[in-house]
């Protein structure tokens, strides 16, 4: 059995991170599933799901070694193709990946008690993101 | 409902990157399958899977970050151990992940327009590169 | 179908890197499935899962990859929001994500000989790690 539901939440732009842990935490009680994968995955290329620990700090920590990865203001050959200025977004989105796979069980996720689901705004300015919640299972 | 299809693409070696998202579309198409998860998965441990906006200036991106992160002409452990030269190449496919899972729905992938599912060669010398499509939904 | 089994492993804090490539073959030849996908999943946020060759070569250049992106004695944010001092753990984990799922056919994993599912230990101390094997297939 398959469900799927799509999402919106609106970003403050690159570095914003959202938790949606009790969002697909609610989506697997309101299901009839017990057991099987839960999948978040952001629609388009300059975001990026993951888990951390939801605290400022981590998140700030994250945002940091990202920042030094791919700094907003370096040269990217993106933005010579297009006129964009978000070439630090899709390094970043490509680098974490669009998409996480996690089982549930007795209608449980896996995750500890300090690990959250998590989508990252990496895009450089403000964007109302369209996400899918899929839950697969019995 | 499962299926699994093996496909064979010839690389470039180290920084080829291939888009697979028109693949992996016809397969669901072709498929009996209305709504799922698509896993795109790469065999061996020097290349990997994720989704970028596949045009070259962002590809260029990608491949100069990661030229930064784990330089061809570095050193590496793994160089003494087997005498390779592609020590790049496996942290790379590691940090990248050799697996991209995404939900479809009405037959048709949660990607954004600008965002396709890639294959990118890590290795040091061109290949003869292995990936699987699966499909598993109903 | 779906089945899941829950396992732990003691690790001997960050950098400490285990192959779960036999337990995942083993529990897909154990299960009644064919095909599906097989998810491995780290409860908590300071590990990860990812494929690399198993060598102490590889395993240490994806280390020293590590140390250099997020320094275990680096100043990071959230040391100062709980006093820990595993702000390196959290987004080494984040980066690199902490479930990885894979396709099996035939019975058998689709990896190369040189491919290994590896659970990575990010935190600073050892630790008892508790890791999911679920499967999910036909």
């Amino acid at each position: 059995m398959v469900t799927n539901t799509q999402h919106e939440i609106q970003t403050s732009g690159q570095g914003d991170v959202h938790d949606v842990t009790p969002l697909v935490a609610r989506t697997i009680v309101d299901s009839e599933l017990v057991s099987g994968l839960a999948t978040v995955s952001v629609v388009g290329s300059t975001a990026a799901v993951t888990t951390i620990e939801y605290e400022p700090g981590a998140v700030a920590d994250l945002n940091r070694l990202l920042d030094r990865l791919a700094p907003p203001d370096g040269h990217y050959a993106h933005h010579e193709q297009w006129g964009d200025d978000n070439g630090s977004s899709h390094v970043r989105a490509a680098l974490l990946g669009p998409s996480l796979t996690l089982p549930f069980a007795q209608r449980q996720l896996t995750l500890g008690t300090w690990q959250q689901i998590v989508l990252l705004e990496c895009d450089t300015r403000p964007r109302n993101r369209s996400f899918v919640v899929q839950l697969m299972g019995e």
